[in-house]
């Protein structure tokens, strides 16, 4: 699918997300929307975190893929799913098509982490490598998927990726009402756009005028920068950060259609705010963030949004994190 | 109120575990009951974790101090509650008591650490310390209590922390049932054993002929050992563990009349069997488990129980962990 293509889709209406949350219930869990009275005090307001950590998979990407996954016509199920990632989309995808009994194909870079590899293969696909600095990735993707009549799932530019994202945003409406929580602002991760755009979408129609923001890594701010200048600007090639998750070039060119409309704007925290953020995660929600999924939080705790006598949601995305990178999170209390 | 006093208590019924479940509604945690498809694969069952790491304070302690507090007869309240401890109960009986309106007094060694000290007077407590050599904690205790008219909140042997604790009994049968699983056996962390003894009140009520058991750290294994023998034993006390939170000498009284007539049989983990089940939540989880909270996971994952076609559920307690021993757990996958 060419970028004129993606151009011509439309993106999904809060009646589509209704219809991903009927599709995903009871495949997907119906994450916390947590809270801590430490952490409030410490902000003067109130945070409430809804914790993708503690989705299947252990982030938000199941939701959009079991979604998207589920609207492929039953003739052409059996041909089965290609898609690529070496994160979490490739989790996603592969749960969400063995939870459906559909074979998946992933293309993974050859040197992706083993662990990343090995997981994507327990849940039942199969992997193919490329090489990252000499194939293209989407003509591979391409060749496979005509070769098998398969079909190619998208990590965002894809109206039931999105769909399925913002069945989020059904969810943390019901569940700040239960709480009596009058909700000032939404914070959400930001990677290529899909889980804001689809989530910002379903709030406008559960907590219509509330409003949401995306977040960033500092040096992949490019939706916040292109929320700016009105059109979708590129991240610094040479930019770094540990919030692997997030480290998309450019906004998504559907996802940023309705970004564009729906945001009240774009933060950017560093990836010590980030780790700030993992440890407080850590000591006030005992939840496992991973850095990607620590930026909204981030965002909060470093006062890029003033949250005094405030009610801030943060959504939390995934928890896959290693290790090593979590301890050292640990130490930067 | 001497140990011929806790004799003459009856334990909670059913009933009143139901009471308090009315009466800890919207005050604390319905916590989820989690699960993951890696963790289940790698024990080759069902493993569902009750993750009350998650409640308000990170423990399950704030059920029971909620209940029992709750049921202190108005015109006695302002006269505020005392109890000792300097652990999960000190944090449940402050953040209850404050949630409550009712001013807490809490002994604690004057040794104990300072952020525990700090967390407990966060939560609105007075903190009173005692030399853990030389003072009597309990004389202590009555003594402030008669002073002030307050009344003490005793960790385990009193039927209405009992009642409270046993609430999860309640709850996880329900999710249990929503989740379609048929339940084989319940694990449930046991220190001075309110916990479980609540626990199985109510299991016997909800999930009738489920067999029950208690998890303790080895050497600390004395309601084990209690329930082989036919009645309470002591522990060692030149035993040590890291599961701070499960260090009772002996198993309490009111506990063990009922353990000794519920529980099926005790099982005991090692200090590195409980730090792999920790970095096992961390990995297929995305929670944080405390040593004391992790020794139900333990004693799945170590094979002390054959989950092999099973459905297991475990009880994981809490989440109040040192970063450094988070770490180095962690580090023993």
């Amino acid at each position: 699918m060419t970028s004129s293509d993606i151009s011509k889709l439309a993106p999904p209406s809060f009646a589509d997300i209704q219809a991903a949350a009927k599709r995903i219930a009871g495949a997907a869990v119906r994450t916390p929307l947590l809270e801590s009275q430490f952490l409030n005090e410490r902000v003067g307001g109130r945070v409430l975190v809804k914790a993708e950590c503690l989705q299947r998979t252990g982030s938000f990407k199941f939701r959009g893929a079991y979604n998207r996954i589920s609207m492929i016509p039953e003739a052409e199920r059996a041909n089965g799913v290609v898609a690529y990632s070496s994160g979490n989309h490739a989790q996603g995808v592969a749960a969400a098509a063995q939870a459906l009994g559909i074979p998946t194909t992933m293309l993974m870079p050859a040197d992706a982490p083993a662990i990343k590899m090995a997981n994507t293969r327990a849940y039942g696909a199969e992997v193919v490598t490329f090489d990252r600095f000499t194939d293209n990735r989407e003509e591979m993707g391409e060749a496979l998927a005509r070769e098998k009549g398969a079909t190619i799932v998208r990590p965002y530019d894809d109206p039931g990726i999105m769909a399925g994202q913002g069945t989020i945003g059904i969810e943390l409406a019901e569940q700040a009402r239960e709480k009596g929580a009058e909700v000032d602002a939404v914070l959400v991760c930001c990677g290529g756009g899909g889980l804001v755009s689809g989530t910002a979408t379903a709030l406008a129609s559960t907590m219509p005028g509330v409003p949401v923001h995306s977040v960033e890594p500092e040096g992949f701010d490019d939706t916040a920068r292109s929320l700016i200048a009105g059109h979708r600007v590129e991240n610094d090639p040479a930019a770094r950060s540990i919030c692997d998750a997030l480290l998309a070039p450019t906004p998504g060119e559907l996802t940023f259609k309705v970004n564009s409309q729906l945001l009240a704007s774009g933060f950017a925290v560093s990836d010590d705010e980030t780790r700030r953020a993992m440890a407080a995660a850590f000591e006030y929600l005992k939840i496992v963030l991973e850095p990607g999924g620590a930026v909204s939080l981030a965002a909060v705790l470093s006062g890029r949004i003033d949250a005094k006598g405030k009610t801030i949601v943060v959504v939390s995305s995934g928890g896959n994190c290693d290790p090593a990178i979590f301890a050292e999170a640990l130490e930067t209390r």
